[in-house]
């Protein structure tokens, strides 16, 4: 069974396209920042890919270690903070080329107005503070701390996001509209008040009713002439998954479905004459919203995904994958390598097809001069090509796809590079299922897993033909496929000969 | 056209097997061993494969600046040695895990009874010396230096080889017999007399003559009662290869044709009762003899060195691939990175497919039950199975081979892990000819020849049926391919089944 | 003020020393050992001085996430295992050089007899478990599973210890000794249940009543005929500290009070035929017991610790420092980089003058040829010597000592090679507080700490008069100082000349 | 006997000082830049220092294998160049965040007029071309291959400079005026035809009869109009140095004498209206001109090069210190790790105390306060102090020098930092003396020569009285020192005391 399609690119076209991929990703409880797991998985993520920011929950849980209360010498209660383990995360971040985007979670035990309500198996409590002056001073001594520590000129251009999901019970207490808007007074104003070029926004909401929340946080923002200087919320697929044990299984929806809600959200705030143009900020997304979804490993998600990242800059300045690494314990620790993650690498440091996705979308600069359901095709300055392909299998069955590609050229000789992933060539879930799926990894399984997970390349040689490069390619299920096309200008040395060279002295 | 062939193991049998290949390796002229390129070449082969030994020329050349006269404040004529190469080059080794096999070449200008005799682009003299003792002084202060530098236990290990291809007129005055057995009976007293513990052996000679040679050298060694504790030679493809430009071309020849000249030595070493079973070293050995011939680059050059290194240690305690590197200028410094040089690994550190074939060669332990002309397997004392396939395009028609393998095993289930070189999957040849075939790579160039130059790993869940897996794998042409059968003990986690997460929530 | 010593060395006594300072280690508890800041620090400990064995808390401690309970698909309570985290650990170990010397603690929540006795900032349940089944179904689980992950010849070298300090209130519930030889007796059979081959020991006991516990514990294990492959206690300075804010200071006891409780466990032991002669190992010692205690930053602590380390051998195979980082966060994290943390190593990755104590003694190989209150010197097979000297200052009143060292040898030059550690040379707590004690380090400053913590090298030319060389050493304040005296073969090249090279072309 | 100086700074008044102690760097010919030596020594240098050009002989010296001959198929003689190792170096250099100064000698065999003038060990050819054509040849292609393979931006960046010391014998056939004028001639016009904006320079003279060339070669340029971006010379110590054996030895000249014929350079240059103000390089300087002149080893030097270094920017753009490293062979291989080679670092990586002064020379930004014949002082932007101090023992007598230094502060706390390299506390060629001055270091010894080879780091606390901090500093002979002294903001954390922690509980 397959499917064929042409695309016949006409350089001519510049096609809108904005390529945000790389602005932001989103990571596990920044406590997670400390192991060295981490580093290392974000050491190969930086190299391979290269984000600018970096966003996760947890701030202020009680691992970073920051608030302290105790009382004075004259028996007074007091409180003092802790930058030890924050500026070792950041100093680790900075050394890797990467920013903070803080998030401002999660409320201290000892501000909660109820010690009761937590979220994740870490117990982080999600309930509003009992005195907003208690959290507000803590987050201007935070902010004060990192202007003195890393300087003003870096520390501005950390954008600061205050709180996360309000809009759901399991990350706000009973999901309470007034309280947070409350919350989001105080505390957008304390920020300013440290530094007006603070960059702040909200309100990270998910799913659950965000037409509502939006327009009513921004009616909130407006009335009461607060700062905002982003608009932030979080898009997955809206489908509860089926739950099994230690994991859950979820049905793809189609990609018009899935960006649904991120066009309503831009619509709300169009309609706003403040906030019309304002930047939009996706904090958060991916397929499922569970890290224990069994789809986040596979070939499946690196195709949908592709097809997400062709169109998410349309509408947003920048969409934040969650997340880029399964060092991650919201569920607990994870009991095996692969487990539905969320991460584009699964632990040990083996990268799941997703990261591939990213990986090539990197290299999508230049103008685009061809996007469509499978296919999205750029032009350098140079007049190469490079493009990114992908054949989602929504219907689970095998579909292959054969495209042919028709691009106009100048010159009289071109190579095409091929980098594939699909679930032959580049599959470690796979594998590791093949292996028996051991919950803990031998060295040597560890390192065949790296070495397969990895694209397949292939090249070609070409002469245009009218000034015409035809290239087929054949998708298999769920793969994706980077393409460059370079022109050649080719130099033999003298003596040499690669026909002869493959055909024996004769 | 393909060939189809069917391979039934029974493990009962054992086959006799020797796998010799990691015992030593080649390299170019000693002083590159100080370029920082050779250093991280030697070393991406040292982890990916592990030598024991490596072995070149050029101890003595000028420029390891080891031997020089001055007048002393009498004007007498006198000697000083200088060992900061030296040490350095071996300390370089050591740390990668490496010992030196010492070939004492070539003769200081001083010593050299004629100054016009030499041999490479750098001009290495290969006249015997004026006067023995002199040669024999510096080579026991070469000793002597190693052996308090290094220690006896260490230095001991290290074989010593006089001289190299003294039968051939390229590196010996005239191929003149007597002269080198001169020269070898002074060398190897002189070394016995530093420690009668060291390993010296000859005569290092290659195809030409090579009977007479060889039959002349051991009653020479045996008349006189000289010390000789191997013998060693080298082997090639004996056709003379066309040359063009910068560039020569040679047409293989069958394996038991590249054997011959081999087992013809070993005949001749056996009618010696004196030297009967001695160790042989095989210190040189590759397809062609010349370091421009465009075959060394080639998956065809991995495939057929996976045909002779199954049957190398049937006689030969050591084999000695020439080489582990391009960086080698006996014909100068090459002007791109693919030209048909000895290495296994390509300037820039990209591996060609024959280094492969040593990596895959490398897992071969246990004990043999299968040998035949295009695969060998092993099984492990745990029961599980290696094996390395091999298909040589002899004829150059592209012909594809299918191998069957029935494999018995116990337990009832198994992974079957594929490594896979061939023309399509990991040809850097052909990549970089694709590219234009750049004299000078850039970094973007380079990175994906080297993502490419690796081999295409699959796997397989196989559950044996009556105790015998069997097992179907295409060779195309030129293809080698290493394969692991092991026992699975599948232990799934509560709750995962990799059925549905493939199938979506169905 | 100053006082003078004369060590004259007579060669041919050879006087006791077991340097056993290297066989272990301590460190915070077990997941602290996931962190790269950890994983840095125990690097460079391993590079400079080269532990054997690691001991630390909490194996199965809810950050470990080893242990988890679950309802099965009828409704039953089940228990499962979980290892991510735990060979993460031990492969970070081995990799590293150094091996796990296992103890067992603390209580799992569900498994606890209680749930509100815990100790440390993060909340250790400290009490006997409600049913020993549960306790030794998981310590039986967790040793199979490393017998199977890491093979048998590896995993029969950890020793194990059954639970710590269980004679301290803060340790174990009631510090109730029937408790906890109840738990010992079970586990210690569950163990060897397991393996007979396993090594377990215990009773882990610090200062309080100690050798009641001694005694009672031996007598049980006696009476009871269990398992007893070594016995095992703790030392610390015993006498309170002040305490000051976050923050505790401790006067010094002198050595051989230090020793006391040492001996005298040493002498209960030996008063058991059954146990005469058993290994001891001292599981954690070091000055103060607090992780907040001045003393542990300064020269003073380096000195006495030297102290230390030349009598601990005499009666223990092994003393484990307690501990080599400080990655610790018993008392919570700290605020500060230099806080009185228990490590060789302050966070930053700055070595504490103690790190040299320990990288001195590592050099200590050989006989023993003095040993005093102020230094120990050992002579290697080759005659040249190696020693340790200190100077510490008890009595906080500057003072200096002047040692002259009289060491007999045969040959007629030789180097004198001084390392020193004192309150002026390498004292990063002096540098830190000379900055201004500052909370959060720049990369400038850790820099600079770096780069003055380590010893000052000198070296002096000596002729021996007589077949002595007499060496004068002056000690300030809290000094160690290493020595090497090495024999000298001068060999001056041609034309060179120190002397004229000091003196202008004159 | 010691003298004793006081130096009170008014920072109102900002004394002139340009540091250009970075821009360039000498180095051994450009081969030499492939070996793994030379690179770990550059590292070393770029980590500490950071230069931002390297210059050195030989780009078309033989062994860069840039330019042949060839018969070509209708057997005519053609011209082929290989950029093999030109792409290498440069490739290092880049990455190694350093540029290359493309120093153009030598003169390649075949376009030599004569083939028996050469200079050093490896015989390089310093005869003018037979045909300027070819050699302009040669020199477009390389620069045209530079250009495509670099990029333009970058590569302009690069200065040329056309030949070495034309007016020594030793650089030049008959270091004849008029052969060099025209190689300058022709050779300048090549290359900006290449590209107008590359940057283009000579005359590179040294010592030798160097006021008649200068005004010659610039009357010469000027008369003919020729380019001339920059005017180059070199200046060492001018004494004849005596020799014995393989070294030589130099006797030091007064600083004044040594810049005198710097300064007359520049007062010819600014006679011509038409160079007034061009930019001056000084391609190379140091104490002695020879690479085996044992005072480039000692501390001696390292002051000597202080003092130069606080003049020289005066009149010159930049000024190249000849070299960074003892790879080096223009006398040919190291007998020795301590040789009196140029370098600041010695084989093995072993840093010389010259190093040192190029390190804290490096930290002198800001505005000058003070320069003296023994101090220059800094003041940064936020008022902290940066000096260099240093105590030259011209009269070989140990003489000690007192520096009492007042300078004006604002705040009532400061750290003052010193790191000091003397005779005393770094000086590794007297630990490889008293070691017995070892041709071939061991492992253990170069580990203790690089340990003992670094700053002596001390701090000290200082409360300024009536806005002054006065500090004292003693220097032995041939001391330099850094300090620094910046502003504490002490911030003690609750509980913490230092002078408590020192003195014991009590």
């Amino acid at each position: 069974m397959s499917k064929e399609k042409r695309i016949l690119v006409n350089q001519e076209n510049e096609i809108p396209f904005h390529n945000g991929m790389d602005f932001c990703v989103g990571t596990g409880r920044m406590f997670l920042a400390l192991h060295k797991e981490y580093y290392e998985q974000l050491k190969m993520v930086q190299e391979a890919i290269g984000f600018k920011y970096i966003r996760g929950h947890g701030l202020f849980f009680s691992d970073m270690s920051i608030v302290h209360t105790y009382k004075d010498e004259l028996g007074r209660d007091a409180v003092e903070y802790n930058f030890t383990y924050l500026d070792r995360v950041i100093d680790s971040y900075l050394s890797l080329g990467i920013r903070p985007f803080l998030e401002l979670t999660f409320m201290p035990e000892h501000m909660a107005s109820s010690g009761e309500t937590t979220t994740f198996e870490w117990k982080a409590n999600i309930t509003p503070p009992k005195n907003h002056k208690e959290w507000t001073d803590m987050v201007q001594a935070t902010l004060r701390h990192l202007l003195e520590h890393y300087g003003r000129e870096e520390v501005l251009k950390w954008p600061i996001e205050v709180w996360n999901e309000p809009n759901q019970e399991d990350f706000w207490k009973d999901a309470d509209m007034q309280s947070y808007f409350k919350l989001y007074e105080h505390t957008a104003l304390a920020i300013k008040e440290v530094d007006p070029d603070f960059i702040v926004g909200g309100p990270a909401i998910s799913g659950q009713l965000d037409e509502i929340w939006m327009r009513a946080f921004l009616e909130f923002v407006r009335d009461k002439k607060l700062p905002l200087d982003f608009v932030s919320r979080h898009n997955y697929i809206p489908h509860p998954p089926d739950k099994v044990g230690r994991y859950s299984y979820v049905k793809l929806c189609d990609i018009d479905f899935w960006l649904e809600p991120l066009d309503k959200t831009k619509a709300i705030i169009e309609s706003f004459p403040e906030f019309k143009g304002i930047d939009i900020h996706i904090t958060e997304y991916s397929t499922s919203y569970l890290p224990n979804c069994t789809i986040h490993d596979t070939n499946l998600n690196a195709a949908y995904i592709a097809a997400v990242l062709s169109r998410l800059g349309d509408k947003h300045v920048s969409y934040s994958y969650w997340t880029f690494s399964d060092v991650f314990e919201e569920k607990g620790v994870p009991f095996t390598p692969f487990h539905g993650g969320f991460g584009m690498v699964a632990n040990n440091c083996i990268p799941k097809p997703t990261f591939w996705t990213f990986a090539f979308y990197k290299k999508l600069q230049g103008k685009c001069v061809h996007r469509s359901e499978e296919a999205i095709i750029m032009q350098l300055p140079n007049e190469n090509y490079r493009g990114v392909l992908w054949n989602i299998d929504f219907k689970y069955n095998g579909e292959i796809m054969e495209l042919l590609l028709q691009l106009p050229v100048k010159y009289n000789e071109y190579c095409l590079i091929t980098k594939t992933v699909d679930e032959e060539c580049c599959n470690p879930l796979k594998l590791w299922h093949d292996m028996g799926e051991p919950a803990n990894l031998s060295a040597e399984q560890t390192a065949i897993l790296k070495e397969h997970a990895v694209p397949l390349i292939k090249s070609e040689s070409i002469v245009p033909v009218n000034s015409i490069t035809e290239i087929k390619v054949t998708l298999n299920p769920n793969a994706v496929i980077y393409f460059e096309l370079n022109r050649v200008e080719r130099k033999t040395d003298r003596g040499y000969s690669y026909e002869r060279t493959l055909k024996g002295e004769l």
